[in-house]
């Protein structure tokens, strides 16, 4: 912090440290909860995350931190602070508003119906009954309706949906997504079609051989420490445990990430890691002496997967990393996978087939998957659509966009978690992470033009720096828009994402 | 809570359930650091754990709590209460009072001075030279007798060190221990020398043979079994981990314990499991209906130790354990101590042997360390020895307790931490505990006949289940010297706990 800083805006600093650092700890209370705790734990545990939780409301809602801000924005005091400061005012004030304007009964009374609606939603899915589902779903939609009307009036957007999306991709609208997602759209299903048709196809039987649990840990381990996620040094700032669902969590010098082990289907953990990796890297990477301070931290959802997937798809889908992989994948696993050919074997975890299931999909049929959950959330939230409508939409756009037929509602419209938890507008963040994560490679080509051979000799520690100082060291000094223009001289533009896929898919299938 | 209570009994049990839900999430952030956390995010979490004990440290002393135990010791209101909440309001004003009345700044003081004395013990402990520690030890010494002078006002003892004592083991005096230690110490010496001067010796080499790590750790989970500590079924309150010093932490549903395990001892991972097994099971077994008030924690430092040490060494050290748990470990270690002898490992693993260090002590000598601890204590604070003299008198007494000649100071004055730390007032507990197994141990000779024939078969459900009901049970309903009477119709007294050594290593050693 620089001496003329004002004393207001220290005092502001210190009040964000606080709160940075009990996030901090919540988080280590979260990952123990999913990794390590009793199960007897269970409730004890969401009484310490409650109490925890009402502490950092407490704390990130503090009336000083509102009076620090009045007095940090007077035109003679805000002068004095350099553009770091100022975009550090800037998020703490867009944080606050967002936390103070809505009354607090409405935010007591989502929290109450998310807890209700995921309740439900575990039971509904089982019992493959969408009927079970819908009054508690609806309860939950009309109640964020009138949160996003007020985040709309205090964000000044132009709509309720885009104040949702704002969360998670700052100044991001329905508007540009939709223009970008049409272009995605239309580039997927032509190369979707051009890989159902072509000559090569892959043989994926290889990837069911069966590889024991250990063996699969002894790969996760090895994986980190190609793509520099330390977890094993004397000074290591990662771990890997395991999980149902993988996760990445934590703070700069502690950040961990999860995976799951199946014994029928290697290649799950290996891509999971991969990407949990992508996302850590990130987080550890932020500048040092940014720590504690709301400009350190990624940029936007969008921004976060974008550097989850090129590690996994871009660098660890890769032809090149298979070279240096493959060798020493065969050796960790003894006799198992001895016979297996390199070309083969990236034509089988690069296999382009629709499915129904997005945590399952391809490269090629990720986009499509999220485009359609884009779609029904704009048209939800701008009432063109009810609850009651969702399985009906949905069914239909996986057969127009994917050509796949959904049998009940637990594999179509409830397979996911995220609106019965309440994350609207989450959704498109994972297609924008592609969209970044293509126009980044196109920048990167142009300073790393051997990064391709970089790669094949596990040397991925150029591409490492490079994504550090042209995309971690920015944290959020920037928003998505400004960011991917100042990485990229362009704004968001779909072109280079579809050349990488187009190219790279060309390639594998042969046509 | 009974629908009488006054409004104000139940918001103050509203902010002690605040506080000690924010206590067990802390314990669960401290487990972290010592098992699970990176090495690289030491400083991140000493900032974590520093915000939290601000945090708790406001929450503890908030003068509304001091308000609510006003209106509710009104006689009125006071009158209301029934047996347990009087105990709850007690227990409530004790603690406030005792975190109310220290200055901030001498709190302040403290806590420096004790990582600075910590971290120096550490340096002069590797260097093996007291002059280095002394200085830094001296201040210390002093800011903890500025503290104790003023609790012993608050609390009205009759000495600086009683109230010291006190915080550890309530109501207990340094008068009572050193009537009860002079006559532990005697009789400890007296059996010392029968068992020294006895026909029959134990052969401990059968202690050294190598027991692979992974192998110990399933020993560690038979043994957790056996005791009741359930650390794998689908309802588990429980875990073992692996730390350079064992330890217990946790609150009701999660109880961890932690042991270090050594290739070359493999005995020494058995009893610390068997021992913190027994802290855990104590926690565990409270009044679930007492979860969240004052009354729901173990009785004083010392009962816990009696319950440790109840599950190691009454139990765990019996014969009739290891008629039962030998063929076990036999089963369990393979090939590895197929030809073990029970008469001779059971003499082994209750080798009387005086050492210099306490950790590694056995029973019989155990009790001599403390009492050489506890005389220096008391005398250190009555002003009738300084910290310049310890490392004399400590050798002195080693000489003329154990018979050992103490070559250096960090095998001697400088071996424990507990001075360092500012622990004073602690050790008497481990003794108390011993003390109180015995009497204990009597107790439940009365109701359980066969109890020694019970464990002979491994079932320690019915020991368990009377420790239950008649210690764990009364939680901290009463002080020590109150709940031993109620379990055993007396007041504290050694006799049980020498007649139970007697009788032990009589048979042991032929005499």
């Amino acid at each position: 912090m620089t001496e003329k800083a004002p004393s207001s805006y220290k005092k502001l600093m210190e009040k964000v440290k606080d709160l940075l650092t009990l996030q901090s700890a919540i988080s280590i209370i979260h990952w123990d909860m999913e990794t390590m705790m009793p199960p007897k734990a269970i409730t004890l545990r969401s009484q310490q995350l409650a109490l925890l939780s009402r502490i950092e409301h407490r704390m990130s809602t503090d009336p000083e931190i509102g009076k620090l801000l009045e007095e940090i924005m007077r035109p003679s005091e805000y002068e004095k602070l350099d553009a770091v400061q100022k975009r550090n005012v800037y998020l703490i004030k867009k944080q606050y508003d967002e936390q103070t304007k809505l009354p607090e009964e409405l935010v007591a009374e989502i929290a109450k119906q998310q807890a209700i609606t995921v309740d439900v939603w575990k039971k509904a899915k089982a019992a493959q009954n969408f009927a079970m589902f819908k009054p508690e779903l609806e309860k939950l939609v009309e109640l964020e309706k009138k949160a996003a009307e007020i985040l709309m009036k205090v964000k000044e957007t132009a709509t309720p949906y885009d104040a949702l999306i704002d969360i998670f991709e700052p100044k991001m609208t329905a508007k540009t997504i939709t223009k970008v997602f049409n272009e995605l759209r239309e580039g997927l299903v032509s190369l979707l079609k051009k890989c159902e048709n072509a000559p090569k196809q892959p043989d994926a039987s290889i990837l069911k051989r069966k590889v024991p649990i250990d063996v699969q840990r002894k790969i996760a381990k090895a994986l980190a420490e190609v793509v520099g996620y330390d977890i094993e040094s004397r000074e290591a700032g990662g771990r890997i445990d395991e999980t149902e669902h993988p996760f990445t969590t934590g703070y700069y010098d502690d950040v961990r990430i999860t995976t799951h082990y199946y014994e029928d289907n290697f290649a799950s953990s290996i891509f999971s890691v991969l990407h949990e990796a992508g996302h850590a890297l990130y987080e550890q990477n932020l500048k040092k002496e940014w720590m504690f301070q709301r400009v350190g931290t990624g940029c936007s959802s969008g921004f976060h997967e974008s550097q989850s997937r090129f590690v996994e798809n871009i660098i660890g889908r890769s032809r090149e990393f298979w070279v240096y992989f493959l060798p020493k994948l065969k050796k960790i696993t003894g006799t198992l996978l001895s016979d297996v050919n390199l070309d083969a074997f990236v034509h089988a975890v690069n296999q382009v087939k629709p499915s129904k299931i997005r945590v399952e999909a391809d490269e090629v049929t990720y986009g499509l998957h999220i485009i359609v959950r884009f779609n029904m959330e704009r048209d939800l939230f701008a009432d063109k659509i009810i609850v009651k409508e969702l399985p009906e939409i949905w069914n239909q756009s996986y057969k127009e966009y994917l050509g796949i037929k959904i049998e009940n509602d637990s594999e179509g419209v409830m397979q996911d978690t995220h609106w019965a938890s309440g994350l609207y507008g989450y959704f498109p963040s994972y297609a924008l992470g592609n969209i970044y994560s293509g126009q980044i490679l196109a920048a990167m080509e142009k300073d790393l033009k051997n990064w391709k051979e970089q790669i094949a000799k596990g040397n991925i520690k150029a591409i490492k720096e490079w994504l550090v100082k042209n995309v971690h060291a920015y944290g959020n000094l920037y928003n998505p828009e400004e960011l991917i223009r100042k990485i990229t001289g362009k704004g968001l533009t779909v072109k280079p994402y579809l050349n990488y896929l187009n190219e790279k898919y060309s390639e594998l299938y042969g046509f």
